[in-house]
């Protein structure tokens, strides 16, 4: 169990590396301001644990894709996260100060670069996917529908405008499970459809069991948050703890207690390996990736 | 010449019917957050001229594409323009509490929510984009691929980055423009661009006289806006006006005086004019579109 742990980190530190370099690059492209790309590579490169382009390297994996084709969609889902992040910890929004033990952007820019900083994270993201090499036009697009279903109004964009509307609110863990289902389940969800769309052959069976692993991770992944948020060590998890009840946020363990929480991530965790159980050892690193979610210290 | 006037006005309403009535059914579509979707719809669809998507969609009459191709292209373009003023008028930017004669989103709705709400709608941008009928993949990701260009920080937000850093600074005329080629020029070309791109056929001279015409009309468009920041009337333009001058932003007539932003204004309608001479009758909407924007009163 120590040895897969240990190479789930290795699996992670290759993804990272793969993908930060490719970040690194396509912000490094022409920029109107050195103020603005200064912010950008800021936020983009400023650590983080790359779960999403991680995910979506390990699916196009599962599926027999192109882990190749998948890096710069894998980039994608890092800016659209890395966006999300900035305009999330702004003053108007959750007013943090700190993020992956550094000064959030605002704090490190100021507000105005911050906000345009996202925004051009954002646009970015598409930018990348419309070029990403080793696909067809037709993949392209498929990945650049998907991104944005998962990403604006109906999905993280959406979940984020519930949890604004939810802050103070008594929410029933129905509630809770479709806030999280936008905010946080739709891009995690979308770097496993997008790495499953390298495999231009792709079958309904499989996309769909991958729909169902990608479902339960993204609230796996939300559980342990919340459960992070009261149980981790500041400077471990890089934000502050205890900020989420300091802001009155609804949370699982608000909601069902700490056992409760804990027995919730454990189901879901048992629904991400049941939905692969049909696949062959390619779906290893996915796999691995719920286990390291679900196990993860921040 | 006054029925000119009165052709380009009816030319515009209808473009402005065809977009508006794409971009409420767009708008409406399945959301998270009732609230957000009423921001979205806010922002969008409370006035505005349509310029944008009218140069799109004259610009696709000009090269004999199709008009129908590029109403959701057009749209796009105006969910780029909307969100853009959105970020632009909140208070860590320029602050601006009035916007078309209504009151701005962050203060219709609340700071948080007019983020989110311009974040979605960037996203709906490429979301329509990537599902425009009657046209092929292709053509869709070459879209794409410019409206990104013409958006992100090479271009709209690049130079709105510029437009911060350049407040009580000295620029040179040169500089001004730079900033301007990117924070409003990119977008307006990239309408002209969009509308080209629905003629896959379309020879690369039409296409960089086009570019030359766009180029033109998006400076043009700017010393307008300048001019009438100084001689319009806050009830007519619909921010307040001196707006500018109050924040010492620099701008055309502060640089050149007003007869010489006026002669600067009157070449670039001539340049307008002189890049489409070897287009036919066709061409008709999108020169009228020129002689509209620099006579335009608001």
């Amino acid at each position: 169990m120590a040895q897969q742990t240990f190479a789930i980190e290795d699996y992670l530190e290759q993804c990272r590396k793969q993908v930060d370099a490719e970040l690194d690059r396509s912000i490094s492209a022409a920029s109107a301001s050195e103020r603005l790309q200064a912010a950008m590579r800021y936020s983009v490169l400023g650590g983080g644990k790359r779960i999403r382009p991680a995910l979506c390297l390990a699916a196009a994996r599962a599926v027999a894709g192109s882990e190749t084709a998948a890096t710069l969609p894998a980039c994608a889902l890092e800016l659209v996260h890395a966006y999300s992040l900035i305009h999330d910890d702004l003053p108007a929004m959750d007013d943090d100060d700190l993020r992956r033990g550094r000064p959030t952007t605002h704090i490190a820019f100021d507000e105005a670069t911050a906000i345009l900083a996202g925004d051009a994270l954002q646009t970015l993201a598409f930018r990348l996917l419309s070029d990403a090499p080793s696909l067809s036009d037709n993949q392209r697009i498929a990945m650049i529908r998907t991104l944005a279903d998962a990403s604006g109004h109906s999905g993280m964009v959406g979940g984020q405008a519930i949890d604004l509307e939810s802050v103070g609110r008594q929410l029933t863990v129905a509630q809770l499970e479709t806030m999280h289902r936008h905010k946080t389940g739709a891009l995690i969800e979308a770097s496993v459809r997008l790495g499953a769309l390298t495999n231009p052959e792709i079958t309904r069976d499989r996309t769909e069991a991958l729909a169902r692993f990608a479902s339960a991770l993204g609230l796996a992944f939300q559980v342990q948050d919340d459960l992070l948020d009261i149980e981790g060590d500041t400077e471990v998890i890089g934000k502050r703890q205890g900020s989420d009840a300091a802001r009155e946020k609804p949370t699982y363990p608000a909601l069902l207690g700490l056992d409760g929480a804990r027995q919730r991530l454990s189901d879901l965790l048992g629904q991400c390996h049941q939905a692969l159980e049909d696949f062959g050892p390619e779906a290893g690193p996915l796999i691995a990736m719920a286990d390291y979610v679900v196990a993860r210290t921040h």
